[in-house]
This record gives structure tokens, sequence and C-alpha cells, in this order.
């Protein structure tokens, strides 16, 4: 966790970010975890994907936008995203959800103005929910936690093809899977990988790990077609061995995994018969995801060191 | 063919009707085929169902209502329907289709009057796009073919969660399939299971089987997520072997069996990783429904003719 932790840290640097941003050095890099710069681009990624059997999660990356301005015109740019996927011969057309798309709600202004950020979002879900898309909010940093919730739990009375996503790193968490298993909300499980203090966080992996496990396992009992999104092997064996040991059938609940990451373990999952849905990031604003990226897993850190010294 | 129109002749001779539907004897064989009288029960037959891995179709039966008032209750019906699976632990929330629903628009009045058809279906889809549910417009016999593919095409115009029915016997398919295609409407391939006269219908099981496994290889390659609806094993073996040849992924097409027939290939195809819809049947008008499944299988009757003499 200390390695992550000064990643994070480092990240916030300006002129590494420069550096990052705008070398052709780590440009392969880059490409390896962000399908590309436009929507097109993305969409042949994941078409390409769909073809070998992966569901999808299309993200325009992107956050805490710094005006109403650049709240709408993200809004826009995720309404064309959703009318691409509705002419893609892939993915338009009534279908079990071989498509979705991921979110932030600081791309969509909430931490500006949390009644305007829930208009936008309003906007998305009416036009998502004619195909159907299914819209997954992700979750920020925690003090975007709560407003979050509450944006979400708000849209999901009106328009139900709305989930969230709740990390086994934050303390509150076992509250919040129960109070989303009672609103009958999807939630992906993730692990969490903002910097945040002790107040509110585990700080230790193992601890992350084992509240991830009983999350995880709560979830896909209790839960709404939940999403079970690790790179963690050990953590999808046991969860492979709860689901068998409950006589759990496997399409109650999906994996999630990065584009780029641990592809032997997505094609070995699909293989296993599993519901396998990659999550592929694209857009011009991929700095902070890409940090995090770096941070969460030693092999991604590595693999972008060697490409420095590699040319 | 010869046995299957004879069933079907004599399905239409009401003394024969008034023995099967109201003798005690027959109960047990219908009870294999109809998952119950009532919502409450056929909801219970899906939830075991989908606990098993199995995604299902509800089917409310009934057809060809006698009045404007038969068929407004049909679409009150549907919309219970429609609540109840929304109010499901196994089916509520938005999730990856594993219910649909089955209906039949003479069922809604279509052959009394296109126009108020039209506007309970709209009704329909209306409610069970919010949850999201899609629903297949089954395909009757002949006579209804025109009309039921133009209120799906224009109900599709403005809702996307429905499709139909499409059956090989037909010798006008291969143009309906063309124009679905073309509207991006899903399509469930079936053989046909009406008395139809030579002028519109193959007479030979082998002209069937043909033109079905060529329809159903279309479908699946240039279709939206079709449902290969058929007991036959060795058409089963063939689209196997087109679909490994194309390299088209599994998760592009389903395949359908009815409740209570050939459990056992139905179970073989599930773990085989591919996705089976079990069709559910239920409701007090399953004569009909019934008659039709023991005159397109020689198994079904004899189990129907064994259990009469068991007793």
């Amino acid at each position: 966790m200390f390695l992550r932790n000064l990643i994070l840290a480092l990240a916030r640097n300006k002129a590494i970010e420069r550096f990052v941003r705008t070398s052709r050095i780590t440009r392969g890099v880059v490409r390896r975890f962000i399908a590309g710069d436009t929507l097109e681009e993305a969409l042949t990624v994941a078409e390409d994907l769909a073809e070998k059997g992966f569901k999808v999660s299309l993200d325009l990356l992107g956050e805490h936008v710094a005006s109403e301005a650049e709240a709408d015109s993200a809004l826009e740019e995720y309404l064309r995203l959703v009318s691409a996927i509705a002419a893609s011969p892939y993915f338009g057309g009534w279908m079990p959800e071989r498509i979705n798309i991921s979110i932030k709600l600081s791309q969509l202004g909430a931490h500006l103005d949390e009644k305007r950020c829930a208009d936008r979002l309003e906007k998305l879900l009416a036009a998502a929910s004619l195909h159907p898309i299914f819209i997954r909010i992700d979750m920020e940093e925690s003090a975007m936690t709560d407003l979050t919730l509450r944006l979400v739990i708000e849209a999901h009375n009106k328009h139900k093809n709305v989930g969230t996503v709740l990390q086994s790193m934050l303390l509150r968490t076992p509250s919040d899977i129960e109070e989303l298993i009672r609103q009958r909300i999807r939630v992906r499980m993730v692990k969490g990988a903002y910097l945040e203090p002790e107040s509110v966080a585990f700080q230790k992996k193992r601890d992350v790990d084992q509240a991830y496990l009983a999350c995880a396992c709560k979830l896909i009992r209790d839960g709404v077609f939940p999403a079970i999104a690790t790179h963690d092997a050990s953590i999808i064996e046991k969860v492979e061995h709860f689901v068998q040991l409950e006589g759990i059938s496997p399409g109650r609940f999906e994996y999630q995994l990065l584009y780029g990451i641990r592809r032997g373990l997505q094609e070995q999952l699909k293989k296993r018969g599993r519901i396998v849905r990659v999550y592929v990031p694209y857009g011009s604003s991929w700095y902070p995801y890409f940090t995090r990226r770096l941070a969460e897993r030693p092999a991604n850190l590595l693999f972008f060191i060697r490409s420095l010294f590699s040319r």
C-alpha cells in the first residue's frame, strides 16, 4: 500500500503529469489501457471484444469538470455515445446488455450544483432506457460518496437502468451495501483506487481484501446482478468456491475487469462460462484514470517503467 | 406430418376438448407442460428455473378473444405480470433479461380491431420497458401473419423492447426474415405448429426442417440476438456446427425450449454454456397450446396416451 500511495501522490505533481501526457515515449503504454481518444476508436475496441464473447462497459474518461458548460458538453458526449451504441450492428437493438455505459457524477457537475447534475443524469437515463442501455455511476473519492449515493437512489426511483459502485476499502461500505440491496440497485464491487485517510478507509491491503470478499459474497447472495470487479485471482477463486458451495448459478452475477489488465484471466473466466465484462475507457482526459491503474498493481507499474526504457 | 395433422383436426372436436379439459385423468400430464392456472404458480416455476440457471419466457395462455372486454382483461393480466416480475427477487431490478414475456396479438384483440389492439400493445410495451422486460409477440396461424408483422414493426418504431416469431414451415418466411433483419427486430425461429394449407406452407417435415436450418443460420449471422426455438437435437447440432465454423460467439443468440419438453436437452445445452430460455405457459386457457404440443412430437403424444392408461 506504501508504493500505491506514493504513486498516487506523485501523480499529482504537474511536471510528472506533463511528461506522461505529452511524451511520445508513454503513448504506447497508455494505449494498452485506454481504447483511444475518440468515440469511434472506443466503439471499434468494444465491437472487437463483443466479437470475442466479452460484455463491455464504455467509459468516457473525465471527472471534476470545472464549469457547468463542461458538464453540459460531457452530457452531450454521453448522449452521442448512446446514439452510436444504438446504431452499432453489435450493440443496437434490444438485447441482453452486451454493453453498458460508465460515468462519473463529477463529470456531470455533481460537485458544482447537485440539482443541475440530477437533471443531466435524468436526461441520460431517459435516452439510454429506450435501447435499453444500463448506466453505471462510478464511485469517486470518499468526499463524493454521500452525494453519489443520494443521486443514484433518487434517479433509480424513476429510471431502473442505473446502478453504482462500492469500494471495499471504505469503512462505511457494509452499511451502504445493505441500503442498496434494500433499494434493489445494482452494485459493482471494487477495492477502491483513491488515496483515502485512515478515518474513512482501511490502510492495509489485507483488510481491504478481506472486506472485499465479504462484500462480494453478500451481494452475490442477496443483491441484484452484482459485478465482481477485481483482477485479484485469489479473490476470484474464493468467490467461485462460495458460489459453488451455495449452489448459486454463475448467471446471477458478472465479473468485470479493466481493458488491458490481466487479459489471460479475462479469457480464462470467459472460457469457464462466466459472464465477463471489460471496462473500456476512452477520451482525452485519461491521466487520472491511468495513474490509478499504475498505483493499484505493481505489474502495471512495472510494465510502464519497462516501456520507458525499452525504446 | 399425417399424425400431426390428424391430432390438430381431432383437437377441434368439442367432445374431446371437454374430456381433456375436465377429466382428472389428464390433469397430471397437463401439469407437465403448463406451469399452473395462476400467475403466482407460474412465477414460482419461473424462479425455480432461474435458480437452475435458465432464462425464462412467461406466456399467459389465451388467444382469439371473443370481445374487446376480454382483450382488455388480457392486457390487465399482462400488466399484472409485469408488476409481479418487477417485484420478484429473481427478476426485479434491471438485469440482463432473465425473463421475457410472450403474448399473442389475438389475445389483445388484433382480429377484432387492429387500432385498439395497437393501443393495448403500446401500453404493455411502455410499462414493460421501465424494468426492462422484453415482449415477444408469438406468431399464430398464417391468416394472422401480415397483421402481426405490421403491428410489431409499428410498435418497434416507438418501443425497442419488442420482437416476434417466424415459422419455417411458411413459404413466405425467408422474405419476412429479410425485412425483420432490416428493421433490427429480434426473431424467434420456430418450425410452426399450426395446420396450414399447401398454398402457404411446406407439408413435408423434411422441407420444414431444411428451411428451419437455413433461416436459423441466416438469423444468427445477420439478425439481432435471435432465439433458436426447437427441440430437434439434430438441427441443434447443425446450428452448433455452423456457429463453430463461422467463429460466432454463443452469446449472440439463445436457444428456446418449451417447459416440460426434452428437459435433458435443456440441461445439456445449459451445461455447454449456451443461453437457454424455457418458455413457460400458464393460465386456464391451455387447451389449444396443449394440443399443439401433442401434435408436434410423437413423444409428447405417447406420454399423454401412456398417462391415460397408467392410472
